[in-house]
């Protein structure tokens, strides 16, 4: 192979010092709290410094996106904390905020990583673009790992890189004139999406609710099953559990009656099993497995939270090929159309990790990572026990579900910050039903919980 | 870190035979072109075996979606492909379609991602969520590489997983009341998307368009590039230069005129580059080179053709913070807004994989791998220049453009995969302005391009 002559000198110049920048993963602390890797995160827009010169296109901005209130509410918690971080530099700042993992990948799994890498330097071991759905072995491993007996086929799964990316594409597949359902207070991507997509009216400040969505109360007075008999029949029913942020799991009971619910009105629900490995209890870990879901439900999950893969990036969406829209079209075929036309897969490497996640070894060593962030939640919850606080959550989820009754969660929010450096997630930021909640995560480094729950004692006690 | 012993057990068996099936990179056949690969990718859509039992749910399928002609063009080929071999088991079928890079990806590029893969196991190296816009150090390395006194700074710039993925996610920034323009013919990406987000009509047999979308046609007697004075304006022009499929790529002077026609006009160039390291001619690599461009332009490119990373995920665009909407609003802040909210950045280690792409020794790889399948180019142009074909492209892009005057695109293609066992791309499936061209790509072993060759020489010799 002979090099290439031609290539503008300009742009292959080999003096910028940013090549030899440290990257990211270098850049970790040795004292595992001082926040030098969230600094990376909060510069979220480009400041549109030169607005002055105001030359402006004659594009209209989309009118969905401009009805979203302030930023995602992750990244406004990270800028808060950088805020805070200006105020009070040398804070040891601990962030139970976010629910990003901490611990490392069990190496059985990063080991499959490293080998798939080197050998994409081979002729053999070489792979371009990958099959459309995701690797086969993945996908059959995902069957038979998660799905067994259930009926779902390995041409009903979509390998993706990540729940979140697959709830933003399910909502492509639905278009902009589907109603929808969110449990209140949820995962904020149900929403976002919906509101981006045009399935919503604006933002109603005296609520705190968008228009047009049905927004199902979880309270601790309804075991945090919203009461369906009072919820208004929609297309789409985002239904999250383990749930995100109030760590409560629907019972086999609780999951008939959704699915008797969808079917009765026709709607479809898509269940987000992202923290399905984490559950105590005895509920389903799964939607299909109840009777008759196939016909009405889409599942979606991650290796994010099973075995630290938030940043490696791989998840899968179960679409049967029993769901099918009024016309009797396979919803799959739709979303197997957008697969195709809007993304291409995740990284293969990425897909050989998971494969490793499915074997004996790897789903051993996933547990001892879940495992480990459960011990995490039991020091969580029995501090905020041991102060008189109504804790909910933690028993089959990494989140604790705090009760701060009459007071603003923004508030409180910022008071345990203001007071302890520790970042929490406000549960307002979850939707209306959140107010007067903080969700405590339970990603993080041992040392670090404890110090946490030290602080907290000292706040509250 | 105590074991859970609580999980189904159901689920975490090991007894399933899925977990030591062969993955797909070592089933890569001894004599390179055994389809063996493509198998996977043939099975493109959930079969509605059990239609019959007929419970359909009350949602309707998303009108937009239902306008789409046919499958997705690349799926479509693969399909004509397996549908090949199932008539021909023994062919030894040649696919010069797809666009699928073959060679391995440099060795100085596979050891970072293995590195960094193994680091993921450490306390010190383990990375989870990313930054949003993608890892501050590889921004840089953009920044400096492709974009060094041009204006363009890191926070312009958005890490992703590829190109189409980008443009995909550009769309739903959009929205469903932008007009768009393409150039005729095209990569089919952008109408497609364009089609799903709502913003075009009904497609119109006749004229093999669809409603609302202005088709730039590009011609050999127009050089390739449109006649700016027939264009009605439109909000967004997507233009892809060096051009797939034609292999064109446009000069400074044509890109002065297309700059200050959406200038004129107030509209947003979606500008995709990613085969600009592939040009000979001294044309501009990047639209930015273009004085004004960072007021009317967006860039989005990819690693894919540079480094073999179809697989892999890697790609980036750029938001100009000077790109305002006709509020004054800037694009990059609802970018921003859209991959926080539908997308968590590539995997971290395809992110060191781009670093490492970007080092004086990954940019001297990648100009090996670029100039090996420059090498393909040249046989394939000749061996049709040789037969007296009209070529076009291959200068400038790995893809040739062969013209086939008054014949039929798909015509074609059939007859040179049922008479060569050659699998090329019909021009036509970019747009009414590609019947009666055939695409051959570069991307090939070389024992392979060379027996295709041979075969086309038999054929029209």
């Amino acid at each position: 192979m002979p090099l290439m002559s031609d290539l503008s000198t300009s742009m292959i110049s080999s003096s910028s010092s940013a090549f030899l920048a440290p990257i990211s993963f270098n850049s970790r602390a040795q004292t595992v709290s001082v926040p030098v890797k969230s600094i990376n995160i909060v510069k979220c827009v480009a400041t549109p410094q030169e607005q002055q010169t105001a030359y402006k296109t004659n594009v209209s901005r989309n009118a969905n996106i401009a009805k979203l209130q302030a930023g995602y509410l992750f990244p406004e918690v990270a800028r808060r904390r950088a805020a805070h971080l200006l105020k009070y530099p040398n804070a040891q700042v601990i962030s139970l905020g976010i629910g990003d993992t901490t611990e490392p990948i069990p190496e059985v799994i990063t080991s499959a990583m490293a080998k798939r890498s080197r050998a994409l330097s081979t002729l053999e071991g070489y792979s371009g673009y990958g099959a459309e759905q995701g690797e086969k072995a993945l996908r059959a491993a995902l069957a038979s790992t998660f799905y067994r007996k259930l009926g779902i086929e390995d041409d009903d799964i979509f390998v993706s890189d990540g729940a979140k990316c697959d709830i933003s594409r399910l909502q492509v597949v639905f278009g902009s004139n589907v109603s929808m359902a969110v449990q209140d207070p949820s995962y904020p991507a149900y929403v976002d999406s919906s509101v981006i997509m045009g399935q919503t009216g604006q933002f109603q400040k005296d609520v705190e609710k968008y228009a047009n969505i049905e927004y199902m109360r979880c309270t601790p007075e309804n075991g945090f099953f919203p009461d369906l008999s009072t919820v208004a029949r929609t297309d789409i029913i985002f239904f999250c559990s383990p749930n995100n942020p109030t760590g409560a799991a629907a019972t086999r009971e609780q999951l008939i009656r959704l699915v008797q619910f969808a079917k009765d009105n026709g709607s479809i629900i898509v269940y987000d099993s992202a923290y399905a490995l984490y559950m105590l209890d005895d509920n389903p870990r799964s939607i299909f497995e109840i009777p008759g879901a196939k016909e009405v439900a889409i599942e979606t999950s991650s290796f994010s939270k099973y075995a630290g893969f938030t940043g490696v990036r791989l998840g899968w969406t179960v679409v049967p090929k029993q769901l099918l829209f009024s016309d009797g079209f396979p919803v799959a075929k739709d979303f197997n159309r957008i697969v195709c036309t809007c993304f291409n897969g995740a990284s293969n490497i990425a897909q050989a990790g998971g494969l490793a996640c499915l074997s004996p070894e790897g789903l051993e060593a996933m547990q001892e990572v879940i495992g480990f962030y459960k011990e995490n939640t039991n020091i969580i919850v029995d501090t905020f026990n041991s102060l008189g606080f109504k804790v909910y959550g933690g028993k089959n989820a990494p989140y604790v579900w705090v009760h701060f009754p009459g007071q603003n969660s923004w508030d409180v929010f910022s008071e345990i910050l203001e007071k302890t450096h520790i970042v929490t997630t406000p549960g307002s930021g979850f939707g209306p039903g959140g107010e007067g909640f903080i969700r405590v995560s339970a990603f993080g480094h041992r040392e670090n919980v404890l110090e946490a729950c030290r602080r907290f004692k000292q706040l509250y006690n």
